[in-house]
Formats: C-alpha cells, sequence, structure tokens
C-alpha cells in the first residue's frame, strides 16, 4: 500500500515549526507496511491544498492531511477537499451538539463560525475527536480515473493527531491490508551502539516480514528497538510480537533496559525504588547532567539524595575528600579518582550507591594520555566499587550525554548483579 | 519573490529524520523576504523527483532542492534537473581536479563513481562546497512557458547545505530582489516572555519594512531577535541594522543579554571571566541542570568551580549547613531555604557567587502555599544576597528548564549591576 502525506500550514512553510507531524505519521505508516511516497506542505490557501490535493491522490492510495479543520478563516481543508474531489460540502446537524458540548464544558460560548466544524464532503464521514473540538475526515471509495482511494483529514495539533491516526486511520489500514490487527512496543537497551546491538541480535532473517517489522532508533547511547507485528486477529499479532520479544531479550541479555514508554533514568528509577536503594552523584565533566537525568524522573526524590559537582580539583579534595596525592599522581582523568569520588559522595550523603564523572569534554583540555573524549565512569556501594574508561567521539555536548547514558547504565548493571 | 523548496531522501518520508532542512531553508528566506509557496519530500527516486521540480518550478519563482547529490546510485538529483528541464548532463573536467584532492587530502583513494559529482546539466553552473565533497549547482535564466526561474541544488548534509544557501544562493537571490546586500544579527534577551519583550520594544510601526524584517524566537525563558535588514550596499545595509539594534537595545536595557551566536550561559560566563569571578551551585529542584548549563561552555572551568545537588531535607541540612528549624518553619521551598543554600555553597566551595534552586516541578508534591511550578532561586556574593520566587507554568521538563535560565539570569544581573 502506497501513501502520501500533505501537512497544511504557513508555520511550516516558513519554518516557525518544524514538520514533526510529518515525520511522525512517515514513521507510523512505515512501520505498519505502508510506504510514503510524497510528502507536501503547504500554507493557508485553498487553491494550494487543493492542488496537492489532486497531486496526491494521483500518485498513492492514500493521503494523509493535517491542519485546516479549524473553526477561523483560514481553515481551508474542508473547501478544498470538496473542491479537490468535486463533491458539495454539507452541514451534518448531528456533529453541532457535541461542538456546543465542548465549548460549553469549557465554560465557554461557541465561538460565531464554530459550525463550519460540523460540514463534511459528500461521501466522508466523520471522526470522533476525542482530544479536541474538530472532527477528523475519512473517505475510502473508487474516484473517477485513479481508482480506490483513502484519504484521512486529521487537525493540526500534533496530540490530537496522533490520537486520531492511532485509533481511527492505522486500524482501518490495517484491515485494508488484510491483516485485522496490529501491535507495536519498543525495547529501550543500553550499554552498546547501533551496530553492536544488531550484531547481538544475530540472524534476523527468519524473522522479519511483512508482517513483522523492526526499526532502530539510536540517541545518546540508548538504542530502542521498535517492533510492529500484523496478524489476522490481535491474538495473532500479540503472539507473533511476543515470539520475536522473547528471542531478543534472549539475545540482548542485560543490555535490554525495559519495554514500552521508559528511558534509561526512569527504568533505573524503578529498579531502585522496588530495591529499596539510595543513590548519590559525583560529577566532575558531566557538570551536573547525571542528577539532572535522575531527577527529570516525577518522584525521584524517593530515591536520588543529592550530590556534588565537583570540576575543579581544589573542590574534588576539599569536597569529596579525595587524596591530593592521588589526583597529583594520576591525574584528575583516572580511575582512583573516579573510585574515590563515588566513594566520597556515597559517604558524605549516605546514599547506598554513588556514580561518579570525571573526564575531558574537550574541545580543550586533552592530553597524550587522556585525549579529549576519554571519560572516567565509577559506581560504589556496601560492596565495593566498579569502574569503566571510556573513549567517547563527538563533541562537548555528545561526550556529556554519552558520559551520564554510561553513567546510569554502569549503576543498573551493578544494582541488577547485586 | 516565491520560492519552493524540495527534500530528497527516503529518510525524510519514513519518518528517520525530522525535517530540520525544510524549516531552516524557510526560516532564511522568509528572513530574507522571500515567502515560501510549497515545500515537497520525495524520496531517492528519479521520477517522483522530476516531477516535483516539474510540479514546482511552476508554483514558484525560486526553488531550493536538497539531497541526492553524492556519488552513490541513490544520488539522483542531477539526472532529474537535465530530464525535468530538458538539458543534458555534461562533464565538467575542471571539477574532478577537486574531487580527487578532496579524497587524497583525507588520505582515501577515490571512490569509483565519484566523478559523476563533476556532472552537470546545460545551463547550471557548479557551486564550490568549501565544506563537503559534492557541489551544489545553480540555474537562473528563462524557463519556456514558466518565464525567469532559479534553481539551486545543495547538498543534504546539514551543515554543507547550511553554508552553501548562506554563502552562495541568498546573495543571489538578495541581488535578484534589487538589493546588493543583507546583515542579519540575533539579540539574546532573557528575563521576560515573548508578549513582555515585544511589549517593551515599544511601536515597531517605523522600523519594519520590507528592508528590515524581525523574527521572535522564545525558548525556555529565552528570547532571541532575528533581525535581518538589506540595503543597495553593505554599508546600508549595515547602517539600517546598526540603527535598530541601537534602537532595541535602549528599549530593551539588561534584558538583553548578547549579541550574535551566544547563549545564557556563554554570555554569563564571559561576564565572569571578564570580571574574574567565581561560582558554584546548590541544586534542589533543578538537580543539576543549573551545573549542566554552566558546563556546556567550552572552558568553563575557568570560573565554574562546582556544586551541590541537594535533593533531599537531609541534604540540604548536612551537606549544605541550612539549619533544620528553618526548613520545618519555612518548608524547603522558601525563600530562606534558598538563601541559606546559595550562602552554604558559596562558602563550601570558597566561590565569589553561588546560585540556589528550590522548587516543585511536579506533576506531584504541590502543596497550597507552594504549588506545581514555585521555584525559589537566590544568589549570594560578598555583598549579600538575593531572591525571587517564580511560579512557572508547564510540565516538570518546562519547569527545569524555565527555573535553569532564571538562575543564570539572577546571576547575570547580580553581576551587571554589582
Amino acid at each position: 500500500m502506497t501513501a502520501a502525506i500533505l501537512t497544511i500550514g504557513d508555520e511550516l512553510l516558513n519554518g516557525q515549526v518544524v514538520n514533526g507531524n510529518a515525520a511522525w505519521i512517515g514513521e507510523r505508516l512505515t512501520a505498519y507496511g505502508v510506504t510514503v511516497e510524497r510528502s507536501v506542505v503547504v500554507g493557508d490557501d485553498q487553491p494550494a491544498i487543493t492542488w496537492a490535493l489532486t497531486e496526491l491522490l494521483q500518485a498513492a492510495e492514500v493521503v494523509i492531511c493535517t491542519g485546516g479543520l479549524g473553526p477561523t478563516h483560514d481553515d481551508l481543508t474542508r473547501e478544498a477537499l470538496a473542491h479537490a474531489l468535486g463533491r458539495p460540502l454539507s452541514r451534518r446537524e448531528e456533529l453541532l451538539g457535541p461542538l456546543q458540548d465542548y465549548y460549553s464544558g469549557r465554560g465557554r460560548e461557541t465561538p460565531r463560525g464554530a459550525e463550519v466544524m460540523a460540514d463534511v464532503p459528500e461521501g466522508f464521514e466523520p471522526i470522533e475527536n476525542p482530544v479536541g473540538v474538530a472532527p477528523g475526515l475519512w473517505f475510502s471509495g473508487e474516484l473517477e480515473g485513479r481508482g480506490e482511494r483513502m484519504i484521512a483529514a486529521l487537525p493540526g495539533v500534533p496530540h490530537e493527531m496522533r490520537v486520531l491516526m492511532d485509533e481511527a486511520v492505522l486500524p482501518r489500514l490495517i484491515e485494508r491490508q488484510g491483516e485485522a490487527a496490529a501491535v507495536q512496543t519498543t525495547l529501550l537497551t543500553a550499554g552498546l551502539g547501533e551496530s553492536a546491538v544488531v550484531e547481538r541480535l544475530g540472524d534476523l532473517g527468519p524473522w522479519l516480514s511483512d508482517n513483522l517489522r523492526l526499526a532502530i532508533l539510536p540517541k545518546y547511547g540508548e538504542v530502542r528497538l521498535r517492533v510492529t507485528a500484523l496478524g489476522a486477529s490481535n491474538g495473532e499479532a500479540r503472539r507473533r510480537l511476543s515470539a520475536f520479544l522473547d528471542y531478543a531479550r534472549q539475545q540482548l541479555g542485560d543490555l535490554v533496559v525495559g519495554e514500552g514508554k521508559t528511558d534509561l533514568a526512569a527504568a533505573l528509577g524503578q529498579l531502585l525504588r522496588d530495591r529499596g536503594l539510595t543513590i548519590a552523584v559525583a560529577e566532575s565533566c558531566t557538570g551536573g547532567g547525571v542528577g539532572a537525568a535522575l531527577t527529570s524522573v516525577p518522584g525521584s526524590s524517593d530515591y536520588f539524595l543529592g550530590g556534588h559537582i565537583v570540576y575543579s580539583n581544589q573542590s574534588k579534595v576539599s569536597v569529596l575528600g579525595v587524596d591530593s596525592g592521588v589526583l597529583r599522581a594520576h591525574g584528575a582523568v583516572s580511575e582512583p579518582v573516579a573510585v574515590a569520588m563515588a566513594e566520597g559522595a556515597r559517604e558524605a550523603l549516605g546514599a547506598d550507591l554513588a556514580v561518579s564523572t570525571t573526564g575531558v569534554a574537550g574541545p580543550g583540555g586533552g592530553t597524550p594520555t587522556s585525549p579529549v573524549g576519554t571519560v572516567w565512569i565509577a559506581c560504589a556501594d556496601a560492596h565495593g566499587h566498579r569502574a569503566v574508561r571510556l573513549q567517547l567521539g563527538g563533541d562537548r555536548l555528545t561526550i556529556n550525554r554519552l558520559s551520564v547514558t554510561a553513567a546510569l547504565d554502569l549503576v543498573r548493571r551493578r544494582v541488577l548483579r547485586g
């Protein structure tokens, strides 16, 4: 099945807004086995929208468009659909009640002109919008000279578009592909890069098909595997998904941090909470980034006590009790200093665990023994400590982000094995 | 002048990559007074690229396309241009030398097939690429049935595209608009939101015109004003720009953090370095974010000593010496605690200045006196302290980011006034 995406709005043309909707829709369609042929952006201009619809209906079986469904004078998608398909608009009286309810439920008068949102081109059906006011529109049928076509018109507000896409549009497309159901999940891994993760997965040939698709999405040391399974029934799709997940988890072992909507900091937080452990940080090169990541998780005060940012050598000694002789002998970017930092923070805050970072984020500050990108991380707990040397590539921001991921992952592994 | 944007690449259609190039080009063209009419994405597919070129040359006077200029079999832009315009490709021998030099300069053999990058459609001129291997292509002239048209084909790698756009394409467009020169700069402000900044600017009517454009770009408490001035000469454009900048600086006073490529942390860092001051942080709700922002700046070890992340009440007392009676009486999110944290960190690290944050980032943890979004920030120095209460909206991430900006800005103002 082929598709085209039409995103509508002046703000997308003049660069005020980056076109996240088109990327999201493209990714979703691809995951469900639909090939995206074209993607077009036009402004709030009826002839331009009509041109785009006409061209895209020529090029693809499905056209997904977003934006221009609101009540204001620059919301022109309904008129353009009617015009491009030569089908008149008619007002659906049954949609007026829900429109008024939407506004009165928010203590507002129904704005003048809002009733245009009840106008639907002939042959289209409205798609209920459970998270906003403007209904979506759906068409499926024969178009003269073009064959069988499907059209979805969705609101431009990203979270409304996503809900309507997931709940109304994708199920209809899957059904049309001859499958009744699709299920999707994400496995989050940390500790290895994209290509190493793929290698660990082994031969995927027997697994991947039109009914089971895998996307690999790397980001600063976390690698997400998004898996989509289709099936003739929900049960079949679920069985297909779960067989693959079992295989992937076996291959990947403790690289797997979690499944579904999670990130490394949240998964580590859950692990710490489950085991009743507290944590502290001692940060040099990351400058507070590990603490910021840990506290990005709601409720992190249950396990995160705090920590020390010891950017200067002086502060490593005075705040964390790092031995100044060790610092002189080994340099700040060294295993003994990383370990002393973690142990110092653990003691100072009375935490079960502490993690430390010390490295050269660049662009300056490299030495022959510790070039830019050298980072030591260490984790200390009641049983002892573990330290790891990283040699990272990229700019200052990248080195910092990768260091934060590696530090969180070091703790995760330590807790899992403890 | 009207323009259309064509971005080429399968990765843009399937959502692997969000289309930042189209947004950047759209923003740039708009700033220079060019209206973007359409933006199209097609995959690495010759007929699709040809279709898009044909349609877009109908719709707009200028077509900017990116991607598909490399040496591999899926780089098809040259062929598509030749096809769409009915102009044969011919190899420009004078481009072969620079291609070989590019690879040999990197110690590599010239890859097989690289010579296709020297193929240029008739009537086009190559645009030298100072930051990559594939040259861009430029056309300006009469196209049968369409009138005067301009076409730029640029590499898809964002930083290459940007350099060629700024150095070769925009100057040609400006010249075509009857102006010889354009100059652009950005004023960075902090401390007030977008609408308050606009209000402080006063009546812009006498200033703005086709020759002087202003874009307002807000992000987490920083507001950037991007100003573009055109003129018949570079001198005229510069005079126009500088007259407006003088006016804007006078209206905005100490809201202005800096000009050009800077951010608040870098501007504050420069200020601290200039005055020979050192700084420490004491973070509760921001969890390390202020430290991470300060250390995002290369060379920040010159003035940033470190700090304390005191997430638990216990750590506020044990690490920073906050009086536990004060903590009990006023609560952790209070002026006296924020001040005691800043003073404690300043003393512990022997810094000239320290800044603290304590607040409720949510979603839980709000109380009637300190609802979610309440944040106290304080700055302490040798002369005393200053504390500010913020009441912020948004989710946890937004509240944290806004708090970091406010904390850095509080220090900036204190240093400026000290």
